[in-house]
């Protein structure tokens, strides 16, 4: 069957997990009608809450993960994950213990699961899966590199998730990290070196987040070739990370495994975004979807230049700059220059 | 007199400092004929070495760097200083002792100081201060925000400058400065606390920057959805950034002072990058070169396609696309409509 946009989209409106599938399919492959997919289905969106979750591998964040859609499908939440995180047992490389537990979701039409191999379509998936009508979209990445920066964009809370005991090795606790985080969460809290990992993490969000008082101190300090520190800025940055201990086994029980405490930490979080007076999420919002469409007529327009520079130019100006026989303003000139005439004879 | 852009070149590389501080006006104002005076200029630098020095207000960088000026000049360098901190005594509030560090400067031809008041033409003022023939370059900048990215941009050594006694409101050791040091800088190390600061900042170092083995555990995980690293990687990262003790007072002595060891530190790390394979280092110039004229093509794109767009156009796509009658996708192509006709009857 060869679908066309508007009926997969109708497909998926409808509810259908083939149509679902078959939908994320063609975002992440970049099928030619994606963008029209996608066009149709961005007015059925805006539902869904969007949880990022991030942390180094061996953290143990897709059991996390499985425990959290487990407690929302309790409290009658439909769940869609997306697991960006190669080293996942949503993407293929689970161990037994993994496997058991994702058995605990499968079966279950309230929850739907999908990994995806790059992180490149990411915002796409996130919009089809809200458009589907999932309550919540729990969205698992490996934090490393450009991927949190990614996820702290597309996701509306962002977890980032550290846990003891794999060594120091592994277990850097990357600076990163925690300036996206709006929950933290340390998993396997039963474990030795429990609460060393917890008094790190909170020295490194003092440092980070320091108290109101202090936080004026460093305003006037940083902000001094910027505008004065609006009131504005202060209420937004009142949010100070919660630090909540996880144990997310098949043996821990629902008393003692602290993913009530990570539901209500996001839930605050969420409450906190949305209960701000309603122009200021909506100035917050303009301002996202104006970021987000700067970038696509950048990517566009860029794209539409190097399409257009003929073959070796780009390298030519790279050399002429390297030997310093050409500025880089001169550079730029020309290759606007070149884009230009290539593109002309073509009416383009 | 009004000067051409090839006249005020050709004083500024004869060396004339009028000529000089003119031309660093004209860039720092976007004086219409300042792309062409850098143009002019741009085949004579690439000798320079340029030392950003960036820290919080009150850590004394400014002293700092006055006393390494000083030493370099005892070394027989010439060095220009760029501040671009606005509370930096060298833009203007100068306290006493601060000025009296600066007459030690002031009178000796080898050495010019300017300060600019916003960080958008750092780049640009740099440029000059290289063609100018000065063997180093040092720019202060307040470590905060955007500032220490531009700065880690146009700097070869960054050096991030920490400071105990401060109290910790102002003295929060900002996880992102880490991230951009070349060289660690504990200032006032005379002082109460500066083993505890050295202390917090060689735990934070020793997270941010394992030790080999680990790395290549990080790797592993980290780059799981990007390329394996590669050996240039590893090579590449094996600068661990050292931290020195300083105390610039106008009391201590060559031999307690640690500025020569801060320069030595600055030394090793230009030893680092520069007696690399030299394929690798114009690897490494190229990709700097090339990210450079990409961001300048985004600019200029982005600037016509701004100013071809009828008043409002842009504010009605976010409008369109927060109350979801319109896709981002549809938005931006709309946009690119609009400023294609605009556009169009003037040849444009």
């Amino acid at each position: 069957m060869t679908d066309s946009a508007p009926s997969l989209a109708a497909a998926v409106l409808s509810g259908s997990r083939r149509a679902l599938a078959r939908a994320l399919t063609w975002v992440e492959n970049e099928h030619p009608d994606s963008a029209a997919l996608l066009s149709t289905l961005y007015p059925h969106g805006g539902r869904a809450w969007v949880v990022g979750i991030t942390g180094a591998p061996g953290t143990g964040k897709s059991s996390l993960v499985t425990a959290l859609a487990l407690r929302l499908r309790q409290q009658g939440e439909t769940v869609a994950i997306l697991a960006v995180d190669p080293t996942s047992p949503f993407t293929g490389g689970a161990i037994l213990g993994d496997r058991i537990r994702m058995r605990d979701l499968s079966g279950d039409s309230g929850v739907f699961i999908r990994s995806m191999a790059t992180r490149g379509s990411l915002g796409g998936l996130i919009r089809v899966l809200d458009a589907a009508g999932f309550d919540r979209v729990l969205v698992e990445t490996v934090g490393a590199g450009q991927s949190e920066v990614d996820i702290a964009r597309a996701a509306q809370t962002t977890v980032v998730v550290e846990a003891p005991g794999l060594g120091d090795d592994v277990q850097a606790i990357k600076a990163g990290i925690l300036e996206i985080a709006d929950v933290l969460a340390v998993n396997k809290a039963d474990r030795a070196g429990a609460e060393n990992t917890v008094r790190a993490l909170r020295a490194m969000l003092e440092l980070g987040h320091p108290t109101q008082r202090n936080r004026m101190v460093n305003h006037h300090g940083q902000r001094m070739s910027a505008e004065a520190p609006t009131q504005d800025d202060h209420e937004a940055e009142l949010w100070v990370p919660p630090l909540v201990r996880t144990v997310a086994t098949r043996e821990a029980t629902p008393e003692n495994d602290g993913i009530g405490d990570l539901l209500d930490a996001i839930d605050r979080h969420r409450a906190h975004l949305t209960h701000a007076d309603g122009d200021k999420l909506r100035q917050r919002q303009r301002g996202r979807i104006e970021g987000e469409l700067l970038d696509r007529l950048s990517h566009a327009l860029m794209a539409r230049l190097l399409a257009a520079l003929p073959a070796g130019t780009l390298e030519a100006a790279i050399d002429d700059v390297q030997s310093r026989q050409r500025s880089p303003h001169h550079a730029v000139q020309s290759l606007l220059d070149s884009a230009g005439k290539a593109a002309q004879p073509n009416g383009v």
